[in-house]
C-alpha cells in the first residue's frame, strides 16, 4: 500500500510516495507560482503526481493522496477557505480538481495537524493513544492524536491549541484576545523577550551573540546563557515558566500520554526540554496523582507535513 | 435493550432501569452506610438490582450496569482508587463483585462524565457531535463527548477541565496550582468573590438578601443584583468576564458544537447564559472566523448521572 502525501508552502510545494511503514520512496516538488492562477499550478502539480507514480509502476499499490494546508478548507467540498500564502487559491475547489487530474482520492488536512498525525503514526509518539503536538514557531499551534486518528471538531476547524489564555489581560495576542499561550510560548514571543531584556541589559551577552549571529532569533539567549549570562538565563527562566504551564494546562485537560515539541524553539532540544520536564515535575504534572506525560522532541523534521498527509490513509 | 443506571452518592445510591431512548422506567434507592464494608453494602446494592430486575420480568433485555463514581477508579481493572467521600471503598474491586453477584457486565464511569454522556446522548446536545459539559459546583469539573462517546485519556484519568490556569500565579487553587479556571469559576469561587465585595461594602443589598436567604451562597449576587444592587452586578460582571474566557479557551481547544453548562450556578439559567453569549459573541468565541458555539443549561438535573451511566450501554 503507497500513498502520496503533499506538502503546500508558499515557496514550494514538496511531495512523496509513502508506504505503510511511514517510509518514503520517492520525491519530488516544485516551486509555487503564486502568480499562475490555481487550474494552472495545481494542474501541474497533478502531472507531476501522474508522472511520478507511472515511473515506478506504483498501479493500484496507491490508495490516495493526502495535500497539507497552511490554511483552512472545508473539509467535506474540499473548497479552499483562506490560504494567507497563497490567497490566489481561495475558493477554489481543490479536491474535486485533483481527484478528477489524478484519478484518485483527495483528503485536505490543515499542515500542522499532518506533522501530529505523522510523529503519532510513525514517529516519536508511535507508541502512544493520546498525543498532543504543539509547534513553537511564529506562532504555536498544534494537533491531537486520539489513537491514530486526528481530532477534528466542528466544521473540521481543528484544534486552535495556541489561543489557549493562560494570563487574563495579558499581553495582546495576533488573534485579538489578550494573554494567549501562543504571546508567550511562540518562537516570536521569546524573541520579544529577548530584545527587551538586551535593551534593559545592554552588557548582557546576548548583544554581542546577536551580532555574530547577524540577527535576533531565538537561539541567542540559549547561546548567551551557555557562555554564563545571567540576564539570558532569566530570559529562558521565564519563558519555560509559561511554556510548562500551557503544557501543564494540556496535561489536565487531555491526560495525553506524550506532548510533542516542534517548530523552531524545540530545535533546542534536551536543553530546554530537561528544564520543561522538571518543572513540571516539580508542578506534579499539573495536580497530586497526574499521570506523568513525556515530553518528546519532534523527530520527522520538515518530512512530518509529507508523511502525515499521506498517513489520512495508511 | 434496557440498561442500569447506578449514581454512587455520599448519602445515597440512586439507581434505574433506562430504555435506548434514555428513559427511566424504574427506580430505586438505598442510603450509602459508611461504616459497613463494601462487600456489605454493595452485596446489598446487587441484591437491590436483582430484584429490580426480576420484578419486572427483564429478562434478557437487560445488557449491563453502568456505574457512576464520585471519584477516581482503574477503569481497566474495575478497582476503585480514590473515593473521597465513601473511603471505606478505596481499593475494592466493583466490577468484579458486582459481575459475580449480578450476572451482567459491569462499567464504572466518572460521575461528571456520566453526566456529560447523559446529555450528549440523550439531553440538551444530542443533535450535536462535539459536545463539552462543564459542571460549576464547589469545584469545576466536566466531560468531553465526541460523536457519542467519552473522551478517557491516559488510565481514563478523563478530562480535568477546571484545572487549567488562566492567570499565572493567580488565587491558589484546591488542585496546588494558581490561577485554574475552578478558582474563579466554580461556586466556591462566586461566593468568596460574593463575601469579599460584601464585606467592603456593607451597604450593599447582598447583605439584607444574606440574611433572607440565612446563608451565603451563589444566589446572593445575582437576588440583589435584581433588586438594583451595582455591587452584585459588579461580582456578576467579574464573574462572567473569568467564565466566559475559560470556555472561550475550549471553544479554541476543542471547537464544540456546544458547551453544556450544569451545577449550582448554571441553575441561573438564562439571566447567567445570555451576559455569557454575549461575552463570547463580543470576543469572536475566542478568534476572528471561529465558528459560534451554542451554550447550553443542562437539562437532566439529577437524573443525568443514572442515565449517562446506563448510556455506556444504549
Amino acid at each position: 500500500m503507497i500513498a502520496v502525501g503533499i506538502d503546500v508552502g508558499g515557496t514550494s510545494i514538496k511531495g512523496a510516495t509513502i508506504n505503510e511503514k511511514g517510509e518514503i520512496l520517492d520525491r519530488f516538488s516544485m516551486p509555487t507560482d503564486k502568480s499562475l492562477p490555481p487550474e494552472k499550478i495545481i494542474g501541474e502539480l497533478c502531472d507531476l503526481v501522474n508522472q511520478t507514480l507511472s515511473e515506478h509502476h506504483y498501479d493500484d499499490k496507491v490508495v490516495g493522496i493526502g495535500i497539507g494546508i497552511p490554511g483552512t478548507f472545508n473539509k467535506e467540498t474540499g473548497v479552499i477557505v483562506n490560504l494567507p500564502n497563497i490567497p490566489s487559491w481561495n475558493d477554489f475547489n481543490l479536491k474535486t480538481f485533483m481527484e478528477e487530474r489524478c484519478h484518485l482520492y483527495v483528503k485536505l488536512v490543515n499542515d500542522a495537524d499532518a506533522a501530529a498525525l505523522a510523529e503519532a503514526k510513525f514517529g516519536v509518539a508511535k507508541e502512544f493513544n493520546y498525543v498532543l503536538m504543539i509547534t513553537l514557531g511564529t506562532g504555536v499551534g498544534g494537533g491531537i492524536v486520539i489513537n491514530k486518528n486526528l481530532y477534528n471538531g466542528n466544521l473540521g476547524m481543528g484544534a486552535e491549541l495556541g489561543h489557549m489564555v493562560i494570563e487574563l489581560d495579558g499581553k495582546e495576542c495576533g488573534c485579538g484576545r489578550h494573554g494567549c499561550f501562543e504571546a508567550y510560548a511562540s518562537a516570536t514571543a521569546l524573541i520579544r523577550d529577548t530584545k527587551e531584556a538586551m535593551a534593559k541589559a545592554p552588557n548582557s551577552l546576548m548583544n554581542e551573540v546577536a551580532n555574530e549571529l547577524g540577527q535576533i532569533d531565538a537561539r541567542v539567549p540559549f547561546i548567551a546563557e551557555e557562555r554564563g549570562d545571567l540576564t539570558a538565563k532569566e530570559v529562558i527562566n521565564n519563558y519555560v515558566k509559561y511554556l510548562s504551564e500551557g503544557l501543564l494546562n494540556y496535561c489536565n485537560i487531555f491526560r495525553p500520554n506524550v506532548i510533542v515539541l516542534s517548530g523552531g524553539v524545540a530545535n533546542e532540544g534536551e536543553n530546554l526540554l530537561s528544564r520543561v520536564r522538571s518543572y513540571m515535575k516539580a508542578h506534579h504534572y499539573g495536580m497530586e496523582n497526574a499521570p506523568e506525560v513525556e515530553i518528546k522532541q519532534a523527530s520527522l523534521g520538515y518530512d512530518a507535513g509529507k508523511i502525515g498527509a499521506a498517513a489520512l490513509y495508511l
